[in-house]
């Protein structure tokens, strides 16, 4: 039976969730999460090369099989829209530069495949991963918990069409 | 008096236009200028790796004091305006990385620097650079002639300024 390390990704221009989960025979556990916050002091430009550079570290750390990374699809206006657009393209060149495969999922299908339930409250997100992954505590902050959110909504995803851990 | 190169990038999801133009006292001179175009049969993250790393090498080449990108601030969409932001993100990490200075600027303002009307139509850019720059032909494809364009708006901007070659 193969394991999986699933690399999960929740970008924003401020704060960038990450969570990896493996995913194996004997089932689902956290290998790390976090998050990438660039000093807001700095110059826009600065920030994204921090955000690209750690993103680059932490594959390199991590040595994940695949990211699954957020993509919104409703968006507050189209400034927003834009900027986070930039922040996907960080995450969307350090995959490509390591030929990781890449996968997209709405915040709601993450939801979905955490709690059962695609309109959960975040504090239910982050209390069914403590569970899922035997967490001493709650993920904090809250991208942390939707990027592992979204690891685990990859490897349940992978393991219905039978590809990855089981 | 200074001599300075500015590269006008204008990104796209399709095809990104760039123009390199030196100003110095003896006027405006065209270095260089094209499209990157990744093919469209590619997946999305390989089309963006291939856009970044083009836009490194044409900054390793063209050695610019700096870069003017253009900026929408009007989109048919969010996810046009998303798609735009990788694009543009490509452009925002390429400058970075390099620590080049990054200027940004409305299609608009670009017309009014070069036709002096921010309403021109696309021939008419791609006429006056021709002349400004003393071209043989008109600057083909429109989307390297914007980028020309860009690039005379920051030099034309810097000089009002007095920062760059007078």
């Amino acid at each position: 039976m193969r394991e999986s390390i699933i690399l999960g990704i929740d970008p924003g221009t401020r704060i960038t969730g990450y969570g990896a989960v493996k995913g194996s025979s004997h089932g689902l556990n956290a290998i790390d999460f976090g998050c990438i916050r660039p000093p807001a002091s700095l110059p826009t430009s600065e920030r994204y090369l921090i955000l690209y550079e750690s993103l680059e570290k932490l594959i390199e750390r991590l040595q994940p099989d695949a990211i699954a990374v957020e993509t919104q699809f409703v968006y507050k206006n189209v400034q927003s829209a834009m900027k986070l657009g930039i922040a996907r393209g960080m995450v969307i060149l350090a995959a490509a530069k390591k030929k990781l495969p890449l996968y997209e999922y709405a915040p709601k299908r993450a939801k979905q495949a955490v709690v059962g339930n695609g309109a959960a409250s975040k504090y239910q997100v982050q209390k069914m991963i403590q569970m899922l992954l035997q967490l001493n505590s709650m993920p904090e902050p809250e991208d942390a918990a939707d990027a592992l959110a979204l690891a685990i909504c990859h490897l349940h995803h992978s393991t219905s069409i039978g590809k990855l851990f089981l």
